[in-house]
């Protein structure tokens, strides 16, 4: 008998943005699996078991969540953000389509989350506005190659660019060549947002020019928003200004 | 005495997807302003003022909001989806921008919520799992010449492409542009996406080949995801298959 498995998101980190769908799916499942931190914000529940594992081994742990369900348990599979968005939910169709029959009786569903660009978004403005893209940096999955030419493209189209994994310890130059890249493309005045850890303790939101946005310091926890060419500043006292893109383009109606 | 103003996103329509904060803030509201059909999804609040309006009019509506919020009054503007993607947030921005000095004493937030593509990608899979843009269709605020431009930036670096907005009565051929273009950039088997009214009663998720896509009836309601090179189909009985995007590219590692 085959049980179900859900990919669950969580939002960036403010309980307040877990939606009510995430939250009863969480409390009917038997079984939670996911990243240590992540299954940290799961509130407690008698008799349901949590299954903690690292962050790098993503098919591995959707393998051992599809394994559950096939053995009857109502899985729930726990990530940050939006589960389809740079998270766990392609992780489990891969392992899926990878996989053999025993996993394809399974009930397969994805619960909605608040993805890290939109929370980001909000608490500076609407600097997703316009049309825009949202673009993985880490090279673990693709070649530099190609990331270089879709960074190329987005920026010569004009989207507003949003970069998810824009740095780590193991990937220390990607984000200063995005952002040079930027800076060839766009007017030095461009605004460039850097927002880390948000809806989480130490937040910080801070707005650079793409001149100057290299000097800003980033981590894993933070998500940069590129502007576009018509992305603007609107002053504020006491604060980071507010940024928005207009939705119109060359024309204003 | 200047008020505030909370620009709201409902998510796509299942109350379920509307998070905790977002109800709050609902609820925290002297007067709600925004299209009607939303309003009708915010709960009754004794006292609380609700002030409908057609659904094209997004700046003079914010202008309105902003005028509540500067006489002192704690104002909602209610969006569907994210209020930051294609929705009122950076209306409200661009007449902050173009007002007055009594509008900014105004105490501005932006409570983000779950977009449509975010939605529509949960019901059939994990199509956004790689790089994505996501792009209005409508030439309303900016010329066609920029959203062709934008398509093929789009197409060429293999982005899988969300398109908001991608018809209506006054705008019947641009979808069907949109589409010609992904079929001759991307092979024939290339899945699109048909998601019609996610979260609403009536919901449908349609999966066609970008060859046969233009064939599917869409409307106003219909968010469409165009797949990259890479995406993916599992068949499944009884449904639509699963679609979705690896998150690596060209070597599977």
């Amino acid at each position: 008998m085959s049980g179900s498995l859900t990919v669950i998101g969580l939002g960036p980190g403010d309980a307040r943005w877990i939606t009510p769908a995430a939250s009863a799916a969480l409390e009917a499942a038997t079984d939670l699996v996911g990243y240590g931190p992540y299954l940290d914000r799961a509130p407690e529940r008698e008799g349901q078991r949590k299954h903690a594992s690292d962050n790098r081994v993503e098919v591995e742990r959707a393998r051992f969540a599809l394994d559950l369900a096939a053995e009857g348990r109502r899985v729930a599979v726990v990530s940050g953000g939006d589960p389809g968005v740079f998270a766990m939910a392609a992780a489990v169709f891969e392992a899926l389509d990878g996989g053999g029959p025993q996993w394809r009786d399974i009930a397969i569903t994805v619960e909605p989350g608040i993805t890290a660009m939109l929370a980001a978004a909000s608490r500076i403005g609407a600097p997703l506005g316009g049309d825009f893209c949202a673009l993985s940096l880490s090279d673990n999955l693709k070649p530099w190659d190609i990331i270089e030419k879709r960074l190329k493209a987005a920026l010569s189209a004009d989207f507003v660019i949003a970069l998810y994994n824009p740095i780590s310890k193991a990937r220390p130059w990607q984000l200063g060549a995005a952002l040079a890249l930027a800076a060839e493309a766009h007017p030095p005045e461009t605004p460039v947002i850097f927002a880390r850890a948000v809806g989480r303790p130490g937040e910080t939101v801070t707005v650079a020019s793409v001149r100057d946005a290299a000097t800003v310091a980033a981590d894993m926890s933070t998500l940069v928003i590129i502007g576009a060419s018509t992305t603007r500043l609107i002053p504020r006292e006491g604060g980071a200004p507010y940024v928005y893109t207009p939705r119109f383009y060359g024309v204003r109606p």
